[in-house]
């Protein structure tokens, strides 16, 4: 059973001048809470609708008896129904301000005292925080930031280190490429090539044109078009990467089990013309945006789930949240990218008037100086690109590292499922026996 | 030697539409430092005129030596020079709306990275935060919030407990009425009755004239200055409870060396007319006010140092810093008095448009459920009023309480003399061994 609330919240936790409330929304499941010992599972939303994600986290479902648990899954403001200021909240920069991670921690922390208070039975229970993603970064936070409020956090496929030079910043995209490299011959190969075959055929009008119809555009490209194209052809292989599930899936888009193998079946042959090479290009695209068959035409101004909330991502990108990624397009398939953060500046300013500060989440979150810090589960997929900012080894006996091997985005947070491999089968009762740990530790030191 | 610096540093950390700047002081000596094995002493400045404060944290300067330890000296934003709109800081809850603890800590964190990257030396070196009272406080929140720039904190006199129920609201002013009944024969009581005699004396004409004189006040008294006069009374007793030192010391005003038995010396006898208790608590008050014989008359809008920023706290005591105080006036000294959140409410809104929040910094730094942290020494003074609301048991081996007999507000902090009570020489010697081993600690982690 599944309810959603809604409730006044403060717009501005960390000032007094501003006494606007909007409504912030949640979901509980208490179907298998127990006050007596139970716990309570807090879903530390991201950005997106919070019943989607709730439905792409079949884990809690899956460990709630287990675990005696609450389920609670709160929507991260700015994102799906908690808009602080409705329409008018993506309107400028002023209606923008208060979009951060600082003030969605303590939308949680205010979320979980007011539940403590008014739910019977759950003052005196153990929270702990689950979060995948951006999700998974906001549940590490959350515990480093108020470790009096959750006995731990399951960050699920985080990267918390995506940050300012903590890795490199062309580790992602090697990542995206060893998927494709590893999941057909000549896959990444194709791919490498398909860039300069773009750039050559769109040179002329007619190449334009053969283009536009060969890749099924909604829209005929102009030559304007083109860097457009190539971007949301790169997104497409990076979000196959992410969710190179091993069942069939509907998480971005729907897909088939092991989305990039099936991709990779179009692209054995690099060794052809253009106009080929694009056409093998055109079915991996269609595998992606069109598994239904349902779809006419693609369009290169969409690559996801319209519940992922874009336009508050794209300003959290160009605030804090700023990532510096690269490509070389020799360790990697994609053209050459220099990381260049004047540029960014100067783009993010031009769009939201606002300018990055790359260096605020580090200093405030630590970065790798995380080690004071306790109860904290980094989970990982090897094939997910987002593992490249993760914390993949353990950091002490309390900050621990769990890797997935064949595990894509979060993997181990979706619902247990008979093509599951064992690797997040694995992962799942490490996971359990973490969360079993700090639960028993909780009860054992409330009865001393 | 001694250099003060001033840095352009954002108004507001937790939001990007506001871009302004301003220049926060902070004061360094690198007299002792080393930068081979050397450490940084970060002073988390309070509310008042960080210079002040630097005089007054004469502890610091005398562990320097050994500790390799350069100083620094932060001011807090809204205090001293540090004035965020200049004269317009306190205009309006407008400009009020970046004096929060929160922004502070975030100015502290910006400043060690700032010097971490820009004093030759300083990267390496592992920093302890350093305060008293709520620099105590701020000192403690540091190493909660931001473990990774700090090895440890040194919470002087911090009563982060002094909030909603955590502590009984009465607790306060008892301790207060102990230093006075133990300094004294009948010094206690003869306060106790104070209140009614100025009552009685206040309700004729003729009654509030000679008080006015016989507490030779700079203005005449009416009806309605009764109240406070009635709290300025209050107010330098708890004064005098907080600065009880063994010697002689200007910290809020000059003093003689343990004040509040020089004080009761003129309070011996409760058993007099009105008009005689009253020339009895003037002569206790003249040692407050006048001990250096130069003043003309006694100004009842006054009751320490201008070097406290008293405007400020004021506004933060009506947002975040909502300490309850009650007294009964059976177990303590005063009027009787209710905590009543209500009226306080009411009484911030009309002073300086904001409503308070008291379960916000509980909700935020945790209350009493601080065990998860580490590496932070709680000190107290058993005669300082704050000690009822700080940390005086051990929590964890690494969260350590030190109490200190006989000693009043941070008296640890203050700069060795030849009076200090053995007690206070045995609490700093506990302190910089703590100190001592965070260093060593640091150092030995950095080499594996």
């Amino acid at each position: 059973m599944k309810i959603s609330f809604l409730l006044p919240f403060l717009v501005d936790h960390f000032g007094f001048s501003d006494s606007r409330t909007f409504e912030q929304r949640y979901l509980i499941a208490d179907k298998h809470w127990q006050t007596n010992g139970g716990s309570i599972l807090f879903y530390t939303g991201n950005e997106g609708d919070i019943v989607w994600f709730c439905n792409n986290t079949g884990f809690m479902w899956d460990v709630a008896e287990e675990l005696k648990a609450m389920l609670v899954f709160a929507e991260h403001r700015y994102y799906g129904e908690s808009l602080p200021f409705g329409e008018d909240s993506f309107k400028d920069s002023q209606h923008l301000n208060f979009l951060t991670s600082e003030q969605a921690l303590a939308d949680f922390a205010e979320l979980i005292r007011h539940l403590k208070e008014t739910v019977p039975g759950a003052e005196n229970q153990p929270v702990i925080v689950i979060g995948g993603s951006y999700g998974g970064m906001l549940a590490a936070w959350f515990r480093m930031k108020y470790p009096h409020l959750v006995v731990g956090a399951l960050a699920a496929s985080a990267p918390i280190w995506q940050f300012e030079d903590l890795v490199p910043c062309s580790v992602f995209m090697k990542i995206v490429t060893e998927d494709f490299r590893k999941s057909g011959p000549y896959c990444s190969e194709s791919i490498r090539r398909s860039w300069d075959a773009i750039n050559r055929l769109s040179s002329t009008g007619s190449g334009l044109q053969q283009l536009s119809k060969t890749l099924h555009l909604c829209s005929p490209l102009t030559p304007g078009d083109i860097s457009n194209l190539k971007d949301w052809i790169s997104e497409t292989w990076v979000n196959l990467a992410m969710v190179d599930y091993p069942y069939e899936a509907n998480f971005l888009q729907p897909l088939p089990a092991w989305p990039v193998k099936v991709v990779c079946q179009y692209l054995k042959n690099p060794n052809v013309s253009d106009t080929v090479l694009m056409e093998n290009i055109f079915q991996a695209l269609n595998i992606y945006y069109n598994y239904s068959g349902q779809v006419q035409c693609l369009n290169i101004s969409q690559t996801t789930t319209s519940s992922l909330g874009s336009t508050g991502w794209s300003y959290q990108s160009c605030t804090e949240m700023v990532m510096p990624f690269c490509t070389n397009g020799v360790d990697d398939m994609f053209e050459s990218y220099l990381w260049d953060l004047d540029k960014f500046s100067e783009d993010c300013f031009s769009q939201w008037g606002v300018k990055p500060r790359p260096y605020w989440i580090t200093t405030l979150y630590g970065g790798k100086n995380i080690s004071s810090h306790s109860n904290i589960i980094f989970s990982n997929g090897d094939l997910d690109p987002w593992s490249g900012g993760g914390v993949t080894k353990d950091i002490t006996d309390t900050l621990v590292a769990i890797n997935i091997p064949n595990g894509a985005h979060h993997l181990d947070l979706r619902a247990g499922t008979a093509l599951d491999p064992s690797t997040v089968l694995l992962s799942r009762l490490l996971e359990v026996k973490h969360m079993k740990k700090w639960i028993a530790d909780f009860y054992k030191n409330a009865k001393v």
